[in-house]
């Protein structure tokens, strides 16, 4: 009863999984909300079964887990009812509290708002980045305001003087926010000019990336820039094919 | 040293503040977000100071507290730095942390989870109602679309069997459904046809409303729908009086 690796589309039956109160996984294997439960999934090693959804072409069972369709969501095949969980954040501090063994976010309540509230200043920098990755004609401005969206965390490392938003180990609040920082090097290959970060305007944030590419749960779950490159390309010709994620490089 | 009742403006000099520890509370009296965190500081008791931001006009020395503008806003005086909190569940999760005497969310991670994807499915009914409140010419399929947003709190309700979202006492997740319901009846008097929601389809919804409109917080915080309208007009008008809040019905 293996899961076949592809995205369930729109007229595909739903796939049979095992009756064994292990966790369900609904996510897009190129969508950065999904990536963020993928981690926390990964960083605590929770056992869970991955289900992949066509964003395109949605299964009709899917609304059974999610009401509005979207990615991610996690069912829990081991309570009452099988509730399903949705929206990025949710799930990952509810895994967090539910597998308590390797806490990724603050206990101290203050620290855990802060970096909440950095997790949504995140917000400035995804929307001017959206339409550079995903269309051929991004607004002019887009990556400048995409970078001015960007120096808030380079000042935010800066002042909190650690290797890692979250300290001195790797925390909720830096899985939350590395999916956008694993997709920006595939600028360098998607854009005419080769765009990259500023070495020196982005000095420790992209420090920050090169240390949080080494964690053993982002090695697990991140994709390469390459495959990123290959996906976009396909959105510009409006053609997404989710499946080009298990394709070799 | 009281703060005068009144929208601070652009132009206006920062209020001078008594520096004795206690919180700070940005909003505006019409902004429902504001209302969740002043619903939140009422129902625990917290002492603060309120200060109320002009936000068409917003105070030059605004975004010294909330950088993007954004109101509500909580700052913590009491603590090194002076941080502030925004985002209205970020800054009512962390008050029910920081004042654990009446706790307003659930312990359980997963009923915590569940009731923030309820909050979060809010957004559709807000999203179709916010054209209806504050301007002349919604889109036709405005209230319909707001009424099948509803529907999903009418069956949750059902669902969950208890008085109030949050179970046999009022809780977080209902205080922060709230501030919109408080301001559904002022459709009675801004629209043509006198609109209500119908008593059959959101029977329990209703009764709900009703309930929560008798907790002691929400009478201390809730304006009248008869303000709620005159705001509405004054909108309608593109002339926003945010201090009609203050005058009497």
């Amino acid at each position: 009863m293996s899961i076949p690796l592809k995205h369930f589309k729109k007229g595909t039956p739903k796939p049979e999984l095992p009756d064994d109160g292990v966790l369900r996984f609904y996510s897009m294997r190129f969508c950065p909300y999904s990536e963020r439960a993928a981690l926390v999934l990964a960083a605590k090693k929770i056992p869970h079964h991955k289900v992949y959804i066509d964003l395109n072409e949605k299964p009709e069972w899917y609304t059974d887990y999610s009401p509005l369709g979207k990615v991610p969501a996690v069912q829990l095949t081991a309570v009452a009812g099988q509730p399903a969980l949705v929206e990025s954040l949710v799930i990952a501090e509810y895994l967090d509290e539910a597998y308590p063994e390797r806490k990724l976010l603050p206990t101290d309540a203050l620290q855990k708002a802060l970096d909440k509230i950095l997790i949504e200043r995140l917000a400035p920098a995804v929307s001017a980045v959206y339409p550079v990755f995903f269309t051929n004609n991004p607004p002019v401005d887009a990556l400048q305001k995409f970078e001015a969206a960007l120096d808030v965390f380079e000042e935010e490392i800066k002042k909190r003087g650690t290797p890692y938003f979250a300290g001195q180990q790797i925390g909720l609040v830096d899985y939350m926010l590395w999916p956008w920082f694993e997709r920006f090097p595939a600028l360098k290959i998607t854009l005419a000019d080769k765009y990259e970060l500023d070495k020196t305007r982005y000095a420790k944030l992209l420090q920050w990336r090169d240390l949080v590419a080494q964690d053993e749960a982002v090695k697990a779950v991140a994709l390469d820039p390459r495959v990123h490159a290959k996906f976009m390309f396909a959105r510009h010709e409006g053609k997404p094919n989710y499946d080009v994620a298990f394709e070799p490089v």
